[in-house]
């Protein structure tokens, strides 16, 4: 299974009485990630679904990958916002899903989760080692048997900078 | 510093009495890598040198990087051949050269030697865990200070697929 590990786009700041969940991207956000997807679109990337944050940028950032036909699947869950853990992830939503090997998912969510998660699953702990920024991706490959933890290859990470 | 290692694109089979240096890239990996080159120089990508591999397919993987603008500047090593080693490179060769924390380096070898160079570099011991297609490129950034060897951030893995 391929896990593709995604940060939201670059968001407005907190103004007045927003919370830091509603703060949406900048015109420049959207736009930076539209042209991530269409390039991840035209290497043939799908997704079987995509999950995302509910908090608003990373919600948006999804919805921009369903947008550009990457995944006619979206869902949203409180395990990927900036509080997550991935060990709850695997154990309480992946594992009962009990996907097929070919699945390949993406999760939409925010720093510094998703590099740690990504070196949980290939190194087997993390140490703020993997600089993922915003619109940017991880792509994992998770063991066919076996825990993941540790045991995974990471196959791709890449800035928005060279897919626009 | 930002190191910037990139395994040679699809080469021929070995044939006859050639030598397994003597490989050459085939009309589809010279392709490959004239469009990796080109997508990399529109991300405003610049090497303040390129340090290849003898072995001919690494060699014209590099000539194809300095014909596409990426750099001036192209030496050749007998450290980054399929037998290289990373601490005899980094005493024998970067040290030596005293190159400002600005200077970024492009290597281009062998696999699994740079993807091993890469775990070294950054988790401090390699397991065969990040995947480095040809043609594909992986980028390190060293600490301004201190060794690299374990202390080093990871920024960049991709692909060709998605730099087409």
């Amino acid at each position: 299974m391929e896990l593709y590990l995604m940060r939201h786009g670059i968001a407005e700041a907190q103004v007045g009485s927003q919370t830091d969940a509603e703060r949406k991207l900048t015109k420049e956000g959207r736009q930076k990630t539209e042209k991530v997807a269409q390039q991840l679109v035209a290497g043939d990337l799908r997704f079987d679904l995509i999950l995302a944050s509910p908090l608003v940028r990373a919600y948006q950032t999804a919805e921009i990958l369903i947008a550009a036909g990457l995944s006619s699947e979206l869902e949203q869950s409180d395990l990927l916002t900036n509080t997550g853990n991935i060990h709850k992830w695997l154990t309480d939503w992946l594992e009962p899903r009990q996907y097929s090997h070919k699945t390949k998912l993406a999760l939409v969510g925010h720093e510094p989760n998703l590099s740690n998660w990504a070196e949980i699953l290939v190194w087997g702990a993390s140490k703020g080692c993997i600089v993922l920024k915003k619109a940017g991706m991880i792509g994992i490959k998770l063991p066919e048997v076996g825990s993941p933890l540790g045991q995974s290859q990471m196959f791709l990470l890449i800035p928005p900078r060279y897919l626009s």
